[in-house]
C-alpha cells in the first residue's frame, strides 16, 4: 500500500505526463485552492523535471470568495477582473498550458442570496470569456484535476472526522484518476485508445442525431454539420496531444444549435455555483430550450440568461452508467467528476475541436456560442441512446447505460 | 495585551485605511506569501467593510520559487509572466489599488548559483516594468506591509524555537507599523504630520544638492530640477490620499541622473533577490556609479548591468538613525524595513511623483529611468548631511544621523 504522499506524487505523473503532456520549456499556469498546495508543488515538481520553463500558480481562497459574497453588495458584485483572464488568455495562446485543480464545498454559497450569485456570475462569466474562447478553441494543451479538499470531503462523508474523510475522498479520486493502478500512465494509455476506438466508430458513422429515451427524457439532439467526436487524449492547436479531464470517460461532439427537440430530465444533482442544483427539467424547441425548471437553481437558471446562445446546448457526451467514476457509487457535487459518471449535456459554448473551421463557419455549421458553458447529467441506467441517420434509420448506442458497439 | 488575531485586526484596519486609504466600489489587488493567508482574510475583511469590490489575491510559494531555481536551467529561467505584469499594470491603471504583504526567508536563494539568479531576476525586472512604471507613476493607491513569515523569524531569531520567533518577529513588526499603539490610526496621522512638516521644509529650500559624510563615505548627491521632496502620506494621480509604504520613516526626493560625486559606503546588509549582499561600496562620476563593489553581491551586481539608468539614483532618502525601525535594534533582512532604519539611495528608476512633468520631462530634468529600482541603506548614527544651495552655501539636516532642522 502506498503512502498519500507516494500517491500524490504518481498523480502528479500522470497530471503532467497524461493529462497535459507538458513539453519542454513550456509554461505552467495552474489555478488551485490553497489548500491543494501539497499537490501544487507535487505537479510543479513534475514539471520541472520535465523541463518546465515556469509554473506559475494562481491560488483562491474559499474564505475570501465567501466574505465577498456576503459583505459585497450587487453593484460591488458587478466587478471581475478581466485584466487577470484577458492574460490568462494571451498566455494560453502565447503557449503556456493550462492545468485546473479543482475542489472546495460545493455548497459554499448556499446562504448566499440568488440575486448576488447571478450577479456575480454574470459579471464573472462576461470577463472569463477571452480565456474560455481559448480554451474552447483548444490553443493549448490543458487538462483539469480534482484535489481532496477537506470541506467537500466534509460535505460527502458529514458522518466522518475531517481526516478520515479527506482519506475516503482521496481514495475515490485515486481510483477515477486510475492512480491506484500498477502502471497509471500505461492505465491511461490503455483507456484513451478505447476512448479513441469509440470516437473512431462514431466520427465514422456521421449520424444526423442522436435520440435519448429514459425516465423523465425523450430528447433528439441534432448533432453539428461535419461535427467531429472526441474523447480522451486530443491534438491541441499547439500540437500537443494531451488529456484535457482527469478523469475523462466521455466521448462528446457539438449538437446542432437549432436542431434539438423534445424533453430531458437531469439524472444527478448538479453543483453550480455553490449550490446544488436538482431535477432539472428542459423542454427543446428548434434548439432552444424554451422551458426550465430546476429545484435551487436560481443561479443556473439565471446563467440561461447570459446571452442568446445559454439556452441552446454545446456539448454531448456519451459516458456508461458502469464508469468507474460511477462505480465509487458517491455523487462527487463537482462536474469534473459527476459528467463522468454519465452520458451529459451542456449549455452554451461548442469546443472549437468538435465543429470545423473558422468561429464563424462553426456557427454555420451548427456550432453554439456563448459565455456559459454548463454541463449537467441526463444519463442513468435507465438510458437508451440511439444514433438517427438523416433518413431516420437508427443505430443502437446505449442500451441501460451500456455501450452496445 | 491584545490577542494576535486582535492586532492582525488592527493592523488590516491601518493597512485598508492608512496604507491604501482604500476607496468605496475599489477593486484591490494583493500580492502575499501563502503563509500570510490570515492577514490576507483580515485585510480582505477590512477592504469589504469599506465597500472593496473585489479583493484579488496573487498568492506566491517560496517552496515553488526555490524549486525552480534549482530545478530549471538558465535557458528555461529567462521565461517570466510578462502577461500577468502587463494585466497588473492595466489593473493599476483602471484603478485597482495595489498592496504587496511582504515577507520570506532572506537567505532563501543563497545555494543557488548567482548566474541562474541574474538570469531570472533580468527577465523579471524586464516583464515586471509595466507594473513598476504605473506603481512609479503613482497611478494609484498602493502600499507594503510586512508580514511575520516563519522562515524570515527563524533566520531573525535562529536561537529560539519557530513560534516563539514569530511572535518576537510580529511583536517588532507592530511595533513599527504603530500597531501597538493606543490609536494606531491616529498615530499614523500625527507621524504622517510630522513627516509633511519635513517634506514642505524640504520643498521650500530647494537645494541644489546633499551632502553626505560618514564612515566610508563622502558624496555630493545632486537634486533633479524642480525636484519635489515626499514623505509619508501622498496623493496617487487617481486623487487618493494614501501612504505607500508602511512602516515609512523617510523623506525622499530623486536625484540628478548626471549629478551625483564621490562614494559611499553601505551601512546595513541588503537582501536582496534571496542572498544578503554587505558592504556595497559605489563610486560616483557624473551621476554613474564607476566603480561597486559588494560581498555576496552577484546578483545585485549584475542587476546594476539592466540598462542604462541601473548604474545611477533614482531615489536619495533621509531617515533619522533613531527611526522606530532602528529603536529595534534588528537587522531585518527585508528592504521595507531596513531602509526605514537608515538614510539610503535606491539605483534606477525615480518616482514620478519626485520630479514634475511628462516621462521625457523627467528625464531632462535629471529624472532617472530603468527597469531595476534597488534601495540600499547608507545613513548610520556617523552620517551627517548638509543641504547645498547652487551657490556652494550649506545647511546642516542631520547630525550623527539625526535631523537638526
Ligand atoms: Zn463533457
Ligand atoms: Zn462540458
Ligand atoms: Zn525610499
Ligand atoms: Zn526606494
Amino acid at each position: 500500500m502506498k503512502t498519500l504522499d507516494e500517491r500524490l506524487t504518481l498523480l502528479a505523473e500522470v497530471v503532467v505526463r497524461v493529462g497535459l503532456n507538458l513539453q519542454p520549456r513550456q509554461e505552467l499556469v495552474l489555478t488551485a485552492p490553497i489548500e491543494a498546495v501539497p499537490l501544487v508543488r507535487k505537479v510543479a515538481e513534475a514539471a520541472y523535471r520535465r523541463g518546465a520553463s515556469l509554473v506559475l500558480p494562481l491560488l483562491s481562497d474559499d474564505a475570501l470568495t465567501l466574505m465577498r459574497y456576503q459583505m459585497a453588495d450587487l453593484e460591488a458584485l458587478k466587478k471581475a477582473p478581466a485584466w487577470l483572464y484577458e492574460g490568462l488568455a494571451r498566455a494560453y495562446r502565447e503557449g503556456a498550458a493550462r492545468l485546473g485543480i479543482r475542489g472546495g464545498d460545493p455548497r459554499l454559497l448556499e446562504g448566499v442570496p440568488p440575486e448576488k450569485i447571478a450577479v456575480a456570475q454574470e459579471a464573472q462569466a462576461e470577463a472569463y470569456r477571452p480565456a474560455l474562447e481559448a480554451i474552447s478553441q483548444f490553443v493549448t494543451n490543458w487538462t483539469l484535476v480534482p484535489f481532496a479538499h477537506p470541506a467537500w470531503a466534509r460535505r460527502l462523508f458529514p458522518e466522518l472526522p475531517e481526516e478520515e474523510a479527506v482519506n475516503r475522498l482521496w481514495e475515490a479520486l485515486f481510483q477515477v484518476t486510475r492512480v491506484d493502478q500498477e502502471d497509471p500512465v500505461a492505465a491511461w494509455e490503455a483507456h484513451n485508445r478505447r476512448l479513441g476506438e469509440l470516437v473512431r466508430y462514431l466520427n465514422e458513422r456521421r449520424f444526423h442525431a442522436l435520440h435519448f429515451r429514459g425516465p423523465g427524457t425523450d430528447l433528439t439532439v441534432g448533432l453539428a454539420e461535419g461535427h467531429v467526436w472526441q474523447g480522451g487524449a486530443a491534438q491541441a492547436q499547439n500540437g500537443v496531444v494531451c488529456t484535457p479531464n482527469l478523469p475523462t470517460e466521455e466521448v462528446f461532439t457539438a449538437p446542432h444549435r437549432a436542431r434539438v427537440e423534445g424533453y430531458v430530465t437531469s439524472s444527478k444533482p448538479l453543483a453550480y455555483g455553490g449550490q446544488v442544483v436538482e431535477e432539472i427539467f428542459a423542454r427543446f424547441e428548434g434548439g432552444v430550450a424554451v422551458e426550465v425548471r430546476a429545484k435551487n437553481g436560481e443561479a443556473f437558471l439565471k446563467a440561461l440568461e447570459a446571452d442568446e446562445g445559454a439556452r441552446r446546448l454545446g456539448e454531448v457526451a456519451l459516458v456508461p452508467a458502469s464508469s468507474p467514476v460511477a462505480k465509487t457509487g458517491l455523487l462527487f457535487l463537482e462536474t469534473l467528476l459527476d459528467e463522468n459518471a454519465a452520458s451529459h449535456l451542456a449549455f452554451g459554448q461548442s469546443y472549437a475541436e468538435n465543429v470545423p473551421g473558422s468561429p464563424e463557419e462553426q456557427v454555420q455549421r451548427g456550432g453554439n456560442q456563448s459565455k456559459i458553458h454548463i454541463d449537467w447529467m441526463i444519463g442513468s441506467p435507465d438510458t437508451d441512446v440511439d444514433g438517427l441517420y438523416e433518413d431516420g434509420t437508427r443505430v443502437a448506442l446505449m442500451r441501460r447505460g451500456e455501450w452496445v458497439i
